[in-house]
């Protein structure tokens, strides 16, 4: 498909049944429909697979400045560390841009447990981000609470002050079977491709009334977690009025990967409330099972979370590759991924790994020496773990909304994305987009050899795009093989250097750097979704 | 082939090429050469299926009373509750008996690992067994000591006490594509059925010369070994000469998951040495790239390690159901597996698997009633780790030596060994023993609806068979599903409780209750291999 098609045929376009994207991305290409430059792609590959830095600013973002959860002093400092990378390239204004509040910074600053008695034994945990730590070195019996009724709440009262107490029942932990890393298949991606282009319904968080069954079914599902978790809340608050002196709870994964999330809120007007303690659940099974024996396990804590309070704002950071033609500079196309992590690893796949390949595309950009027409710019966010709050911001400030884009909103052509992890680009989500995908197809020939091929109408979401495309810029996230995404890294303590993958690095920051090099040079801005099929955010 | 064969008719079936050993398996079976009592075997797989004991034994033997390191405190509550339970289900004479000096126990009571700059993050560490622990709390900064020749030696000398230091540099950590988890296949199966007689020279290890193109480059692979360990030893010697404060050494493993090993002699006569810490290889790596990039890592450690020195033997844990025949009743068949682990998990899989399925198959038997001719003897080794030290003592003391076997000696008919984790039994290697296959083919038929079926010639080491094996008493080990005894628990932190499967270790109870019932009331002795392919030990 051309990209200067009337409104009414873009209309009718958009409208059409699953499309023959392959095909059509064939026809489009043999067509020479979308302007491929081949030589500045061989530029771009040579400085991205054989002068990459990718690998090394990975290490400078996790190991030592690491993790980089929002608020949080080492956040700050792989900031300036960024900075003054770009500033190191030639990037034009690399600058920190607070973007308003976001609340409390959080660090842990001292974990030691230590079971002690029938038998010793170190206890591999991490405390829940935004919760206290406990006050010095508590020596405790565990005591293992069960408060499923009302009556179960006077069974405890008075007795627990002091006391580390776990709260929940053991779950399963089966062998895994299955591999922890895979990477996308040909069938996969075929799949993928023949996606049919998402109902209005499914793009728009506007829903109000179920419509299938399907949406019933997540409501109910809803509705039953809402319930559980009020539960938990009055069972959280009985704890932190008993004093407890810590939970310890039991971790998502196994053989030492724990996965950890917020545990309290951010905002420095709520009381801190009990230290939690997510522990190994081989360790959380240990402790577990020898006191339901009648076999008193006594153990020893001492947490150490430092809250920062003095600033509460949070920021994004900015670069730019200023266009080069007069006519078309003023015209921006923008690539991001969000610098913030969870606290418990280094953040490696999530997203130092996005992070540091949208760094490396500007890198080899400049390097490369090439010259885009409109102006190119990186946003890495934070906030993003809390809910997109850096970008949404963002985005809300510089380009206003769906209903009153400003001028400068008016002048993105588009916004990449890269958010899954350490694994290979194989294609793109074009979020409901028609006319994206035979654009898509043309930039993603040149690097058929490295299995990047796939554009699929369908959505993804859960990150930044979202933020661009809630306002009808077009947004979009990469397809990404998944590698150990799922399995191991994301929000885990294993989300570290050693999960992410030189050459699948040096691949993502080869393709962002050509696809904004050609959404910068082509003639027109990127083809916007029709209104009709939009997202209402 | 029944089992009164002459000495010459079974020295020519044992020189004979490969055997269609499922064949003669099926055709023994038709002939009905090998007695199998279908009414004992329902008896059996009743109590083993719905009157389990085996997890409850499991959870007692590594939640509480592990991990179970010869020598240790821990391991000798193991005992007693195994001598306790043992006596709860009327085995006769449950003992403890000692076999002989071991050495040194050790515990490691307390483990802290904190970096602490630039960045505050805990480590997951272990000490290497028998290493002392820090004087104290240790506070230092890292110090990567690479020491590959003489020169190196004069750069750190006298710089280094106090201090923690680094020696390895990094190793690679691959994605793990492939399952952590794998069960036998009936390929696989097929394949070790298939396999030849081993040659004699390959069962005895008394060999001294090279003898094929493997056994040299085997022998240069081992004096490359000893060379890298003699620098090792060297290097190892200067640390200790310039007291540092602690090695931090890179674990196998990843994920969290960490192996340990022995770092120091557990001889009293020796000195204390340097404390040994492996830690967990993200954690290695996190340190080792700081440090690289000239940015100080700062650690607090704390680290205590008892030893016990008043008490230096060890002993193994024996029990009999009588015989019932008064002809047969001095005959025993042995059933046993080492009860000894290593210290940074529990020793679930390696090896109270093992040692809970023999004590549950001594219960089945007992609670079923049954009433075997011989007697039978279960024994649960120590020091089995350290190389097969308590059932080598055990059967030097009770049954002399191949060339001098004891009248007790000659009346073992049969010893079977479980010590492959908690995989499902699938089979017997029979170490050569060509008579042995069609009775295994017999005595597993009424299991194959679980997948026991396979009988191999092929042998198995490093284990505790090979005690018996090498006097020329009968003994075998089983062949086990791999499940994740090679990736994740053979000797790693992560050999926990987690990892056992209750229905494999229901069947392996059911076979092994079974076979040695089935050896207890065969007509003769368990037929033994001609000399001529006997190992030589």
């Amino acid at each position: 498909m051309r990209p200067h098609l009337s409104a009414a045929a873009r209309r009718r376009a958009a409208l059409l049944p699953v499309l023959p994207l392959l095909l059509a991305g064939r026809l489009a290409f043999a067509q020479g429909a979308e302007p491929v430059d081949m030589t500045a792609i061989s530029k771009i590959r040579a400085e991205a697979f054989e002068h990459s830095q990718v690998m090394t600013m990975m290490s400078w973002l996790t190991d030592v400045h690491g993790p980089r959860l929002t608020g949080s002093p080492i956040t700050r400092r792989a900031a300036d560390y960024t900075v003054q990378q770009m500033q190191s390239w030639g990037l034009s204004n690399p600058r920190i841009e607070p973007w308003g509040t976001f609340g409390r910074g959080w660090v842990n600053e001292k974990f030691y447990a230590q079971v002690t008695s029938p038998v010793p034994f170190a206890v591999i945990g991490y405390p829940q981000a935004w919760t206290p730590g406990t006050n010095g070195l508590v020596k405790s019996a565990i005591v293992y609470v069960r408060i499923d009724s009302d009556a179960d709440f006077e069974k405890y009262r008075g007795k627990l002050a002091g006391k580390v107490v776990m709260l929940a029942p053991m779950r399963e932990v089966a062998p895994r079977f299955e591999p922890l890393a895979a990477r996308r298949s040909e069938a996969d991606l075929a799949k993928l491709e023949a996606a049919p282009l998402p109902a209005p319904a499914a793009m728009g968080p506007r829903a109000s009334a179920p419509r299938t069954a399907a949406d019933s079914a997540a409501m109910r599902q809803q509705e039953a977690m809402r319930a559980t978790q009020a539960t938990a809340v009055r069972r959280m608050a009985f704890i932190a009025d008993e004093n407890v002196a810590a939970v310890i709870e039991p971790g998502r994964g196994d053989g030492g990967t724990v996965f950890t999330n917020n545990g309290q809120s951010r905002d420095p007007k709520t009381p801190y409330g009990t230290p939690l303690i997510v522990v190994a659940i081989e360790h959380y099974g240990r402790m577990l099972r020898t006191v339901e024996k009648g076999v008193p396990v006594e153990m020893e804590l001492d947490v150490r979370n430092r809250f920062y309070d003095d600033d509460l704002t949070s920021f994004n950071i900015i670069a730019e590759i200023p266009g080069t033609d007069p006519k078309l500079k003023d015209e921006v196309v923008m690539l991001g991924a969000h610098f913030d992590s969870w606290h418990a690893g280094t953040g490696a796949t999530d997203n130092a790994a996005g992070s540091a390949a949208m760094l490396e595309a500007m890198r080899v950009l400049k390097a490369s020496g090439l010259k885009p027409k409109r102006t190119i710019r990186i946003a890495l966010w934070t906030g993003e773990e809390q809910g997109l709050l850096g970008s949404r911001a963002y985005v809300r400030q510089q380009f206003g909304t769906r209903d009153s884009l400003t001028d400068a909103g008016k002048k993105v052509s588009v916004y990449f994305n890269l958010d899954n992890g350490t694994g290979a680009i194989r294609g793109v989500f074009q979020q409901g987009n028609t006319e994206a995908g035979p654009i898509f197809k043309a930039w993603m020939k040149p690097f058929d050899d490295k299995g990047v091929k796939a554009a699929t109408l369908s959505n993804t979401g859960g990150t930044d795009h979202l933020a661009f495309d809630g306002i009808g810029i077009p947004g979009f996230q990469f397809i990404q093989d998944e590698v150990e995404y799922g399995t191991r890294t994301h929000h885990s303590n294993m989300d570290t250097y050693e999960r992410v993958q030189d050459a699948d690095m040096k691949l993502n920051a080869a393709v962002i750097a050509s696809f904004v090099y050609h959404a910068a040079n082509r003639p027109a801005l990127f083809p916007r979704k029709p209104a009709a099929i939009a997202p209402r955010s």
